[in-house]
Parts: C-alpha cells; sequence; structure tokens
C-alpha cells in the first residue's frame, strides 16, 4: 500500500485497490512481457514466459468490497489463487486481508486472456501453461 | 482520459478504467460530500447532497473489458444510468464507447450504499433519493 | 481535476498536480506520438508532430507549490507558456489558478528534450518546430 | 516500482517517479499523521509523530530525470538525506538508482514544511525534530 492510494475519505481507494489486485498478479505470475528489464523469477512464470507480442489482456474483473482497508506502512497481505481455466483464458481469485486484525477487506476475481498483439486474436492456453497454472487450482 | 491513463501496452489501462467509472459517476450524481469546494451542480445531486457524515462507499465493481479502449485527446463517451435500487444500496451501470468508433469498449456496473462515517451504518435511501434516481433507472 | 486526485489530506495531491502539469502540456501542444489513436488538433502541433521514434523526455520538473489546490468538479485553470529554447531543449512554464477564486496555486516549469528512441540521442530542435514555439516564448 | 507505474513509452512515468519520491520518505520518516492505522516505527519518526492537526505539506519539488528508470520486478534503490534545515522547514534531497547496473536516475530535492490544519500557519521545527534530523544532514 502507498500513502498516495488513499483518497479523500482517509481510505485506501477502490480504484488503487484494483491497482494493488495487478501488483499482486504479477507478484505471483509474473511482469507481462515486453517493456521493463529484468528482475527476479516469479513465483510462477506466466505473464513474464509468453511468445513475443503476446498480451495478457483483462476480460473482466469482479470485486467486492467485504470492508474498509485502512492504509498502513506495512504489506497488506493478498492472496491468489486460479479458478477456472477454459481453453483460452482463466480465472484469477483473490483476497486482500488486514495485515494486522487478518480481516477480510476485499474478495475480486479477474478473467484474463492471451491476446495476439499484431492480429488481436486470442491464444489457447498452451500444456505447458496448463501444468504451471494446476497447482494453484482451487 | 488522460495519457498517463495509458500503460506499457499502450492502451487505457484496466485499472484507470476505473477511475473513468468513477469520474463519469461523479459527473453524473455529483462529488462525494466532504472534501473540496462547490463547483458547478451535477445533473443530478445525490452524493453532494447527503448530510454531514456520510460516505458513499462502492461494495462491489463488476467490469467487463468488451474491446480495448485506446486513447484519444477527446473525452470517452461514458453512458451512466440506475439499475436495482434497494432498501440501503443501489447499482449504477455504465457504457464505456470510443469517441470516434462508437464501439462499445468497456461494461460495468457498481453496487453502492451510503455509511455513516463514525458508526459504519449502512443508511437507507431517502424517498427523495429514490425519487431523484428514479428517472434514470433502466 | 478528478475526485481521485486527492489524498488523504482532502486537497489535490502534490504527485497528480504533476499529471496535470502533462495534461496541460499535452493539451497545448499535442500527445506524445506514438501510441493512441487520432483525436483533435491541438493549439500548438509539437510533441504529436515529430518524427516516428521520436520521444518527447521530461528532464526536469521544479514545482512550486503555492496555494493548496482544492478539488473543485470544474477544471483548474493552467497557463501555459515557452520559456528558454536551447539548441535541443526547451522549457514550458505553467501556472495553475484556482478557476473560482482565481489565487495562484502552482507555479512550475518542465525542461523537455525530444530523444531518438533507438539510440537514445537528444534530437536538435528544428527550424520548424522554433517557429511554431515562438509566438508562445515569454 | 508498480507495472502500472509504467507508461505508454514504456518506461517508469515522471509523474509516478514523484510518487515514489513520496513513498520513499514516508519509508525514511514516517507517513504523515492522520488517516490510516499503525504498521511499523519507521527508521526515522518525524512525518508520523507531529502534534495532532499538524500537516507536512510539500512546498516545491526539484527533480532531474538524469536516465530512464526501466520498470523492474524489484525495488529500486532510493538514497534520501536530510538538506538545509531552516526554522519552519526542511529539504529532503533523494537519489533514485537502478537497483540493478546502480546508475544514478533521477536526483530530486523536496522542500517541506509543517502547517496547522485549522490555521494554515506554518510551524517552527522543534528542538526535537532539529535532534532526529541532525545525523541524516549532508
Amino acid at each position: 500500500m502507498r500513502w498516495g492510494d488513499m483518497d479523500a475519505y482517509g481510505h485506501i481507494n477502490n480504484v488503487q485497490i484494483v491497482r494493488m489486485l495487478e501488483e499482486a498478479r504479477i507478484a505471483a505470475f509474473g511482469p507481462p512481457r515486453g517493456a521493463g528489464q529484468p528482475g527476479v523469477d516469479p513465483q510462477v512464470s506466466l505473464f513474464n514466459d509468453v511468445p513475443d507480442g503476446t498480451m495478457a489482456l483483462v476480460v473482466d474483473h469482479r470485486i467486492r468490497y467485504v470492508r474498509t482497508l485502512e492504509y498502513r506502512n506495512i504489506p497488506a497481505v493478498v492472496q491468489v489463487w486460479i479458478g477456472a481455466v477454459k481453453g483460452a483464458s482463466f480465472d484469477i481469485h483473490y483476497l486482500v486481508l488486514d495485515p494486522v486484525t487478518g480481516e477480510d477487506c476485499v474478495k475480486a476475481s479477474s478473467h484474463l486472456a492471451f491476446v495476439d498483439e499484431a492480429t488481436g486474436r486470442v491464444q489457447r492456453l498452451t500444456p505447458e501453461q496448463r501444468q504451471r497454472l494446476a497447482p494453484y487450482v482451487h
């Protein structure tokens, strides 16, 4: 959480929570390929390990704000796992918890697809990608 | 749209689209009461016209990214209307269109509730609030 | 100004003011070439009219926050003009005013240069670019 | 660095670098008092340890972008120290380095003052505040 993620209500802003979900997704499954330079290997190499010119696009977000997330100068806890895996897309689920009280603050899911940048066509998940996701499916 | 709403893919970022939905909601139904100074009356006085100490909180967002929204230096078109109105909450629906091609880019809805800042209790919609929303229910 | 540009102090955040300066610069001198689709012609075609593969980079910002900028649901007034023009760079100056009281809130300048994306080399301003900037030099 | 801090040029955006400076300042000298809940003690208790109703306001920023900062999924290195300390204000200096190459990317300073929220009056630094800053003055 950044101090600047708070809005005039003095809580972490609902939009910035979507940014935090993005960061959690990237921490777990790697940064999108393309811009940027190497850092460390993510826990699961997924987004960083697609063919050149493939983009990971968000098809939808469903976000439920269960409890106001209060800013603290320590990281929020975000649990991330995989839901339904289809032919050419899959769901990522998130649970955001207050890092001190452990209370649920946000429950969310995103439906993602890999798309070819040049043609705009959706790319089927490869057997290897499915295998990497498998241990995290709940 | 701001140029800075684009991400490294060169499209309007999915998180920034949630910021645009917030702006569209505020343009239609007024800025949240509290911080800030007077500007112009919104089309419908709702968020700006709650009792002192009442916050408008987002309970959930559902956002479907139908088509990549491309940055242009002209405003995107966002249609906003009201869906279900319950005792103490209501839905706002949004349709974001490319301002040149008129193509649908984002379909979304937010469930909102009014909450008392001091007690955290949800506030029932008043008859007057319902009356103001009525013409925009579809 | 967006409502979300406020921080927990209930004022427009100093970082978001830098975003507003970017938007003012783009409104006056056009959006950077590259990503994005056509909209309207800017007042002065500068950033949008560089050779392919040329980036406009900020070399420095100097920003003086004279008075807190309060959020209003009407645009802030930003005056933009050109300062020193050198061989391969130039200054943009900004004055941000409260749109109701007319009070000065922010005085700033940015030093910008055009850089070739492939080689990283700074590009000299062309005679035509100088001519376009000339009427706005103060 | 967040992936979303990149702009359409594929670099960390100059505005988001100002956000990173804010985060570095807060990591070193504590989060502003007011909104938010307790986390950990900062290295130096300054912003978090002011009297109730006192705001830390940025008076100016000077930011020099020496080299493009590339996104990596590891933290950038930000060195933070104190410059001039005056009666009622002080300077924070920053040096942002690429975490892999160690190259200087951004050199910046911010002039800050403590202001009473109710009266708008600048507050003199207390002897204790000066003492806490002293070891970090260069």
